[in-house]
């Protein structure tokens, strides 16, 4: 264990009274198990084997929406909503923009500004990527902190930007895509991908003019696809989130949602799906890191060489390093 | 084979004759190496294998630079430049933004206004990315097809976007980066890491107000690293690119680049982390095709559901399917 590892907890009792203390929603016992999952720590192994009995209960609901749509004012307006209701809530922003600076995004200012002394809120924001693309095995991991912890609900929130989209979406269990007008041409921009993760649209600021022609243009390319009696009809729910209008209505859509994997058994379908993103980040991050080490003169820099020097083909070299 | 890899040439004499026949420039044997090297191809293994002892010749120039700085125009002043020296230029044009759409990218431009007819000049468009991240390895071995097809100079160029930047920067001897004034706040947004991969800069749109405070910016931010010895000091060249302006001195600075490589030992330094990235880009494709065929009740599957039902942490799920 290094020294800064061990700072703020004794050795011994460590991650099991840090799994409890976060269990009780402690602010300060979660942050600290995010960041031990963020930096790779030798306590890894064992927070994940201390996690790993507490996992799945969380309601997870991927947000996303290109910059401008009121994301940020939307998190804040359902952080508000769902803890009306009694429930808790971890809030994760993903910055998928930049792999040089983690930067501080959205979810903090939901923290600043409101539920600062509410234990009964979380929000902590991530930089998403490994050094060569990918979605870091941090996110997900982050993710299972807050899951285990014992929030009702997670939310992550992700700049509409195609990939990142698809990687949130795929540790989700309601993929929520936020939409406004005058925050660029959307429907047309996000074409079929958007369609294909969205199980709840919102179309905020439903207040301002070209709100009409967003819903319309929404129907029109919704339309296309016709809906089979056992799948679910992705709802539209018309928002002005920073009035509060229709958040309410549009918490229910995530929850009907919701309650329709658990119905259809579709559920245990997701969370498959999210398992094998959890461990397929985990491995891509592993030969990433098996590739960043190549500084030194070993076997994979001698495979390289002789791919520079073309005495070898980089298949072949890749069935050496790594066989099929 | 499939029919449609045989269309178009008969098996046989295949592989080795398209390889003869692009290292001839002939632009249909290079297009369908390249759709070969794209596609997956069951013959992907005989042409590596092909390829690989005619590669490493070329001169490898990444390009990169915030939308808007005039990429596509640079590309085709400094295509003109290249050809009116007498040398042959293939140009790949990447486009990071999407997983879901190949779109054609700039590059096309050029191909489709003037370079049509000239047998030294190829271009070709591709989309970066695999369905969950990272370089797909068609980039580099794309790359590769240009390179060994005997092109003397080789054009990539990429849109700015952190990941992607850092990605084409590793499969290239020289990098260049455009800034120009009103492109948003370019060298602001830059920060560190633009500074790290540019081997040169060059200013675009140097005859346009807000200019000066580009190369101020710019001198200011580069003044905080000083320049070892033996270290090359990344000039800074200011271009007019729509009028040909300064084009034959970034040329000349990028050539200077590299013979600096060549006289340092610096170039198989390079020519080493692209094969690394080759390599690596190859490896993580593989991770996520197997990753990707999780449809049926294999070992993954298995191990996604005990990960799902909390039986197991996605760490010892990761060693079970792929051994550190």
């Amino acid at each position: 264990m290094t020294s800064s590892e061990s700072r703020g907890f004794r050795s011994g009792a460590t991650v099991a009274n840090l799994v409890a203390n976060a269990r009780g929603l402690q602010p300060g016992a979660v942050a600290r198990l995010i960041s031990l999952v963020e930096s790779d720590s030798p306590l890894l192994r064992e927070v994940a084997v201390a996690l790993a009995p507490h996992a799945g209960q969380a309601q997870v609901v991927g947000i996303t929406g290109s910059p401008g749509v009121g994301k940020s004012t939307t998190i804040s307006a359902l952080t508000r909503a769902i803890r009306e209701q009694g429930r808790t809530v971890g809030v994760l922003s993903v910055d998928p923009s930049s792999p040089y600076t983690g930067g501080a995004l959205l979810g903090d200012r939901i923290r600043m500004l409101e539920h600062a002394t509410d234990k009964g809120v979380f929000v902590r924001s991530l930089a998403s990527r490994g050094r060569l693309g990918g979605l870091s095995a941090a996110v997900p991991q982050a993710l299972r902190v807050l899951d285990a912890s014992g929030y009702d609900v997670v939310l992550i929130e992700t700049v509409g930007a195609g990939q990142a989209e698809l990687e949130i979406a795929s540790l989700a269990d309601t993929t929520l895509v936020i939409l406004a007008p005058g925050a660029g041409d959307d429907v047309q921009a996000a074409k079929a991908g958007i369609l294909e993760i969205a199980d709840v649209f919102a179309v905020n600021k439903a207040d301002r003019e070209g709100s009409a022609a967003v819903l319309r243009d929404l129907s029109r390319v919704q339309g296309y696809k016709p809906i089979p009696d056992d799948a679910w009809a992705v709802p539209v729910v018309q928002t002005v989130a920073a009035a509060g209008g229709g958040i309410v209505e549009l918490l229910a859509a995530a929850d009907g949602h919701f309650a329709w994997l658990r119905s259809t058994g579709s559920l245990a379908v997701r969370r498959r799906r999210r398992a094998t993103a959890e461990v397929e980040a985990i491995v891509l991050d592993r030969v990433r890191a098996r590739f960043a080490s190549l500084t030194a003169p070993t076997a994979l820099y001698a495979v390289a060489e002789a791919v520079a020097r073309g005495t070898t083909d980089p298949y072949s070299a890749a069935d050496q390093l790594f066989p099929v």
